[in-house]
């Protein structure tokens, strides 16, 4: 049987389970409007989230001690306003609270909750994620996620792809990380999983930053699994 | 509306949601037997589970540093073998493993999955347990425990009543204290709840253990919710 003796999948969660970007754009789109800024809501998601790398790759570095990802959300929203001419403090803290969990009632894609459904027949399923425990947990509510478990970077106080959040994931479920499956849209998250000797599964998700998506439409190396949807992943798999 | 404020429940487990007696009695039986220990299933049970609050007291204290339930577990297995004159080094390490899987086997109790589906509909809701991450991951999959989160003392690296594993499992689910619910059967975790700023449900097992029991009994403070089942629970939340 294929991936026979995993017994827990951990998945990347923003974009490959959830749409970020249109959940992202719906909730930015009201309160653009009402500072009168003249932004495409879509593109004002793909400037907010353009800042999510950068802002964690302080952490990865050192340069920062490790802080949840709604922390670092917040502060790059406020950039982002700033460079479109609106001053954040300008701005009641309440709006921009209610504006930053926008990350977490994001729409799952069509696929995904039949396809956690079915994968977890055979495994325990649960976000491994940069996301923070709060976030993943109200976000699994808001799109009826089925989680067993939430680890990732809270549970590790690391951010992927570095190794510790992978295997403090690991650790956390009760397997080797021969036994843990990591699942996403992400190549660079596959490869960091591989060398700490996880299994792969890649869900392409053409559509993640759009029509123009150049990145990721392709699997990059030789993955377990390579499936166009979690239920063809689930089909994959036997579940 | 009762506990309006209040947004996650944090639920003990062992107790009050499984009946952790008559399974892990139904585990070790065949083991007892195989090894020709003629002691009684549920007193191998009650015997094993009493050195459980003396095990995490060494931590409490601090005479030890944290460690996962399991390891505690397995540690007051090997004293209870060796109380009836087993020696553990003599058992193969995968039977001892086995059998200290027991504590992730455990049946809920009749209204507990009903309770808890019902209890989701208006809460988010997630073990706040002495219990680790993977063991209270099996659990919830073996008896189908819709929980939405897991929290408790790995997340706090710390033992109940300590006031820490309370407030830490609520700053992770991203809330104060007084907008977090304690779920419990036993008067001195929900003592310890409201000392931290809690709200407090007390759901009486008169039988958790056994026919004797004398403990919990009955609610010994004006808890904000007192019930004889989570289904009750949920229909006293008005869910």
């Amino acid at each position: 049987m294929t991936m026979a003796e995993v017994g827990f999948l951990g998945f990347d969660v923003f974009g490959t389970v959830v749409d970020w970007r249109a959940g992202v754009a719906r909730k930015s789109e009201p309160f653009l409007r009402s500072k009168g800024l003249d932004v495409d809501p879509l593109t004002f998601a793909d400037e907010w989230r353009s800042r999510y790398d950068p802002a964690m790759e302080e952490v990865r570095a050192g340069r920062r001690p490790w802080v949840r990802l709604d922390v670092l959300n917040r502060e790059n929203l406020e950039q982002v306003l700033r460079r479109h001419g609106l001053d954040p403090a300008t701005v009641p803290a309440a709006e921009l609270h209610a504006l930053n969990l926008a990350w977490q009632e994001l729409d799952p894609w069509p696929d995904a909750v039949e396809g956690l459904t079915r994968l977890k027949r055979r495994f325990a399923i649960g976000p491994l994620s940069n996301g923070h425990l709060a976030g993943m947990m109200r976000l699994a509510r808001f799109g009826g996620l089925p989680w067993d478990v939430i680890v990732g970077a809270e549970i590790a106080r690391s951010y992927k792809p570095q190794a510790q959040t992978y295997l403090r994931s690991a650790e956390a479920v009760g397997l080797a990380p021969t036994q843990v499956g990591m699942v996403a849209a992400h190549n660079n998250d596959l490869k960091a999983a591989r060398e700490c000797g996880l299994h792969t599964v890649f869900v392409r998700r053409p559509l993640e930053h759009g029509a123009g998506q150049r990145s990721d439409l392709n699997a990059e190396q030789d993955w377990d699994i390579v499936a166009d949807s979690l239920v063809a992943a689930a089909d994959a798999l036997g579940c």
